[in-house]
Parts: C-alpha cells; structure tokens; sequence
C-alpha cells in the first residue's frame, strides 16, 4: 500500500457535498472512493482535508488513499480525469509519506464567499455567487471582520449542536474586495466549524446593509448563541480555495 | 412605438442559438421576442446586432425593439430580469432613437474564443472554453494571426456558401494571450462572416500545434477555398464580447 495526495476541484452545484452517505451516490468522496477502487481492484478509502456542504464548490481541496497500484502518479491522475465527471478534476496526484493525513496534518485552510452585490444579473457568476441587490457598505463589513479575527470561541457562528468538541478557531485573515459588482470575502485560519463560514458571512452580509453596527459582532462572539449571529448564506456563493499543510 | 435598445448578457448551453426559430422554443432572440409581446400586448420583433450559433456565449449582445409600453426603460429592464431564464441576463435597457438599428449600425464586434491549453481539467472553465491538451506555440500562433489582420477577402473562412454577398472585411485587431492554463484569443473587427472566428481559431491551432507554417496563412487567404482553411472549432469557447457603434 502506498500513500497517495490529491488535489481536486470541483463545482458542488450537482453533488450532495464531500461526504459519502449510503443514501446518495451523488457525493464527491463517492464518486472518487467508486473510480478508485475500480481502478485498485480492492476497497478504496478516499480522506479529504474536511466536508464540504452540498452545492459548495472547491478550487484546491487536498484528499489522500492509501492504494495498491502499478500506476504511476501521473497515470492514476490520467485514468482519474478519464472517467471523473466533468465537474471534478484532479489537478495533481503525488505519492506521500505512509503518515500523510489530509484533514489531521491540514494546518490552515482558505475559503471565499463570492457575492453579486447589483440588481444587474451576472449571468457567468450565478452558479458561484449569492446575489445581494442592496447596496453594501463594504468599510462596515471590513470594521465588523476585524473583530473576529484572531483566536476565538465561534460557537456563536456554527450549526453544530453544543457537544464536548471545542469550538476555538484562529481566524488568520479575513479580506473583504469589491471588483466592480462582485465582493469577495477570503476566511484563512486554522481551521473552521460546520457553516461557520456561511454564517460569518451572513453575519457580516447584515453588518453591511447597516441593520447591525460593526461593534455587535464582539457581543455576538461573547454570547456564544446560534440565535444571536445571522443567516446563513446560501452553499453556492462558498468555494474551499486552498489547504495548507 | 419608441425605440428601446437593450444590451444583453447569455450563456449559450442551452440554447439553439440567437435567431428565432419555429422548430425550437430554445433560442435567445425567441425567449425575448415572447416576453416583450407578454410585456406590452402586441407583437415585438427583436433585433440582434447578428445572430450567435447554437452554443455560443455573449457577453454585450445589443439588440433593439420597437414597443409600445407605460414602462419606464428601468422598469423594462426589471421586468424582463425576473422573467428570463437565470442563463440571460439584461445589462441596461435604453430609449433610442428612432432609426437605431442594432444590425445595420454596428460599426465593429470583439469576439474572444477560450482554449484550456493543458492535460489538467479546469473545472470552472469548462462551460466556456475548449481543451486542447498538446502545448501550443503562441508565438507561432501570434505570426499567423498578423496574416489576418487587415481588409481581406475572408471567402475561405467561412461555412456560408458561395453567394452575391461580398466575404471582405476588415479585421482590426488579433491579440492571443497566455493566462496560465488558459490561451485568450481576441478577435475585434468591423463584421465576421458565418463561422469565420471559429475557422479562423481552428486554422491558428493547427499553426499552434507545428502542422502548419504561420506563413501559410496567406495562401489560405488567396485560395478563397474553405477546404484550405483548419476546422471548426467548438461553438462553447466562443463569446461575443462587445459590439461597437
């Protein structure tokens, strides 16, 4: 058995998001875990860097297999985009370390939150962008984002039920840009709870259409309530955008 | 009746190209024509700047309608926003005068044709640009292209057959440029003949490729022939950008 790492994209708009279920075939790990293991001839275990939710998109997730095959890396990454639907690519393929582990050694991961913010349609953009018509005041989300950078409880900004897991992240960064009609939101940090950057954007969405000050962001961190931060966004405007090992 | 002019985003998956057609509900021109005559209860007939093939994008299509309606041009334009496919967008509606003719006035079109230049998927891009996976020579492409450039007789670049209307036209400008994976050919002049870009991009391709001298170009020209010329490339990797008058 060798150790191999993956690097994949894929748009999440058909899919029932990363995780195999029983129910559905339509999942990323599904479709690789069936590829691969057809092309092994034994039961393949596909372990990716994190979920993703159903209909959110990646441009560089990290995956990696532990396989027996005479196939050379650039050859399991040529049979893999021969027979992957169209909406999933493998962008490299590299043998690993035995210990390599793409969700426990991940040490930081990025993600963006794309956002039409006009009335004109973008029609290009509208299956990787929520639209928002009113006019945002992007220096207020940029004041609010502030806050919540740094090492933080988020227990406030995920759908998680409370459990024995910590809900402490860092959030190393967060940049809010507006190209033309288009703002971009970029989460990177250490790592980031279920939703939780669709509702740091929602949050931060509600900041910016002036129906909360910058400054409550703090007391929303503080209550550590599901109820208090806002809505979550919907799963089409979130790409995973990088994995850092 | 006033004059509306309407410049016009769509992706052209879907449809079976810009012009109307009794055979298919499935064109652009057709979905526009039908809402406009719902719109104003009397028959509208849209103008296109030129028609786009089954397939292919736009990204500034201009058309024009004569109509009949209480609607302000901003009030048109919401309208017909919420009632199209989410895969055509209205940028902005405009009252016009009287004798503008979005076909007949057109001074010059841009048009960019997209090539993933690599054996790696791109995911995003799929929809709007077409893979060739051998490396191509840009700089060889670039030498053939400047062949093109200029008031020519373009007969062999076209799939319209042989008839009374005249086949010159005048190409102002062909820029090919290399964003990483992805080759930007982008083609402005005065009018384009049936197929001529895609023809054109096939025959620079195969100059791209080394099956053909970039030199050779002007002997197709000369030939008039069109069996002279390289093959049709894809109608996906082509979108109409901007239309000038």
């Amino acid at each position: 058995m060798k150790n191999y790492r993956f690097l994949l994209q894929y748009e999440g708009t058909r899919y029932q998001g990363w995780q195999r279920q029983e129910s559905s075939e339509n999942t990323i790990q599904g479709k690789l875990e069936m590829l691969l293991s057809r092309m092994c001839g034994h039961k393949v275990e596909v372990q990716g860097s994190g979920r993703t939710d159903a209909g959110v998109h990646a441009l560089g997730q990290v995956a990696n297999a532990h396989m027996c095959t005479e196939k050379t890396p650039q050859e399991i990454m040529e049979y893999m985009n021969q027979y992957l639907p169209e909406d999933i690519g493998v962008l490299s393929v590299k043998e690993v370390s035995e210990r390599f582990h793409s969700r426990l050694n991940a040490r930081g991961k990025t993600y963006c939150y794309r956002i039409i913010n006009s009335p004109v349609p973008q029609v290009f953009q509208r299956r990787y962008a929520h639209t928002v018509v009113e006019k945002l005041d992007v220096e207020a989300m940029r004041q609010g984002a502030g806050f919540l950078v740094g090492k933080h409880d988020f227990a406030a900004f995920t759908s998680a039920k409370k459990g024995k897991k910590s809900t402490v992240r860092t959030v190393e960064e967060i940049s809010i840009e507006r190209q033309n009609d288009m703002i971009l939101l970029t989460f990177s940090g250490d790592g980031f709870l279920y939703h939780m950057v669709r509702i740091l954007t929602g949050t931060l969405l509600e900041v910016g259409l002036g129906r909360r000050k910058p400054e409550e962001i703090i007391e929303i961190l503080n209550s550590g309530s599901r109820a208090a931060a806002g809505e979550l966004v919907p799963a089409k405007g979130l790409t995973l955008v990088e994995v850092r090992y």
